[in-house]
């Protein structure tokens, strides 16, 4: 068993991979990536927003890393993860909750590629071109349209996102996808009943097709709700990997650190298209997140030790696995 | 019984509305309308395109009822159909047939209305953000965000048409709807089995709630195929009446005239989006449209007196129950 300094060792020396973060970006959060020894995080730059809207985050990243290259870089290639670790940046991997930001046009996955949105969720809750969110009122499934954006996602090289997905969006795309789609950022609910969380069948399709799927960090849909701490989100990590083994398992936290709750940024997620109905109290219901601060992330080593991992499982679920799925996605 | 020429002189004096129509637009059509005597005519000028597409199509509107403004004119209330009809003048009501024109924007609606868009399909055969089409893989029913464009198009008074729309969403929407919605230009699958056809229960469910019926024109749907007649048109009319009565029935030709089959418009009619998937074959298949051409319209009315109608039958479906129908929809 790794002792807590050989766990902070580890971890300092390991590729840690965040498959997703929603936080409220600019230095601070760049600072607290760099504390917390992150070396790359894929960023949600389009949850509701149009074409038009999403480019405009993409430009804002794109001057930010001209502005904080000290602190972070842009991702464009497997081998620039590693890149990032040893310069000690935070890579970055732009992503989409939503892909409301290709409108009705498929030849927008192709541009949004090439600006290097590599990773994308089908739809945000509710429905959309391509698909049915988890609290849409009936699932329509994968759709002839998101037939076809699943299959430009595949040309492409884009990882196909499923968490926020809908049940029977999630069941047809993980059959119908020529390549695995993920889930970034979900919880099991075999532990907690959530309309959120994915089944024991869910995580086992996915798994069985060679897909990803990373615990995020939400106390509400953990067992223990909001009492819920870091330990208790490595025992997630183990439900996982009970279900698909360990090359399969990632850490996707959700975080959204720096952003009040209740506030403004947060009521537009939870509603739907950013202004419509609300869908989720999380707008303003208390919500804790176990893994802590991402300055700190570094303690969720130490937790994975005391729980008795090996350094070769540490460094399998802290970054190495979904840099094997990224290189099975991105390179065609 | 109504003599040929009784028939004649009944249409002449009636006020004739027919609520589809897609032709290839310009003075052509605009002269047939006037030699076919039709009083209105509900126009699309919306099917697959974004906002922006849309607003060009109804700024196009805006400059015929300016240069042909001997032949057409606007319609904005029930008042200007009369007016029309005194004027010797065809009135045109817009339509879309699909609220991609919407985007993901509730407020966008009040800016259509305003324009004097009047009727509104909630989607065109695929799934949207309202709903699912009728070649859709598996229909979503009225999604959340379109019960919130139903609800805002109540409001607006915007007719609510289900006419392309999957049987899932068209049940949804007839329960859900404050108003009564339409079915501007379908056919019965009681008279001949096909999924752009209704059945006899939907029918019957929207009459119950006060919606209209309207009878398209289309020879493959229709039960002699494309060897229909305009009598076997009117026979679908009187199948029509026996299931919702005669005073929620009428015409809604989905005419197409000056549009060649096959042409670019109908390929982008039958493709999803406009460019992806191919939906349908009525792009390039033969089509016999039984009710003839636009500028022969009277014909209808000596069909009907053939087959012994009433006068006072005859005036409802022609006209008379459309505009009782949009009375209660567009004034609120």
């Amino acid at each position: 068993m790794l002792s807590e300094d050989e766990a902070r060792q580890l971890y300092r020396e390991s590729i840690h991979i965040d498959s997703l973060n929603i936080s409220n970006w600019g230095p601070e959060i760049f600072q607290a990536w760099r504390k917390g020894g992150i070396t790359a995080v894929s960023c949600t730059c389009g949850l509701w927003e149009d074409f038009k809207g999403t480019i405009a985050n993409i430009v804002q990243w794109k001057k930010w890393y001209e502005e904080y290259s000290d602190l972070i870089m842009e991702i464009t290639s497997i081998e620039d993860v590693y890149t990032a670790k040893k310069l000690n940046k935070t890579g970055v991997i732009l992503n989409f909750q939503n892909t409301s930001g290709i409108e009705d046009q498929l030849d927008y996955l192709r541009v949004f590629r090439d600006l290097n949105v590599r990773q994308m969720q089908l739809t945000y809750n509710t429905q959309n071109y391509s698909g049915a969110g988890y609290t849409e009122l009936r699932d329509s499934g994968l759709t002839g349209f998101g037939r076809q954006v699943v299959d430009h996602m595949a040309d492409l090289g884009i990882v196909c996102d499923l968490s926020h997905v809908g049940p029977q969006t999630t069941k047809d795309t993980i059959e119908y996808a020529r390549k695995p789609p993920c889930f970034s950022h979900v919880l099991p609910s075999g532990m907690k009943e959530s309309g959120r969380n994915k089944s024991d069948e869910e995580i086992q399709a996915l798994g069985a097709k060679g897909g990803m799927v990373a615990a995020s960090n939400f106390g509400p849909h953990m067992k223990m709700g909001n009492d819920s701490k870091i330990d208790d989100y490595v025992e997630v990590l183990e439900y996982l990997i009970d279900l698909v083994g360990e090359d399969l398992v990632g850490i996707g936290s959700d975080a959204s650190e720096g952003h009040a709750r209740p506030s403004p940024f947060l009521e537009w997620c939870n509603r739907d298209k950013g202004y419509a109905r609300k869908m989720t109290e999380w707008g303003s219901a208390p919500v804790v997140k176990p893994l802590g601060n991402l300055a700190d992330r570094e303690d969720l080593a130490v937790a994975m030790a005391r729980r008795g991992w090996t350094a070769e499982r540490m460094r399998k679920v802290l970054g190495l696995n979904w840099l094997n799925y990224y290189k099975r996605i991105w390179e065609n």
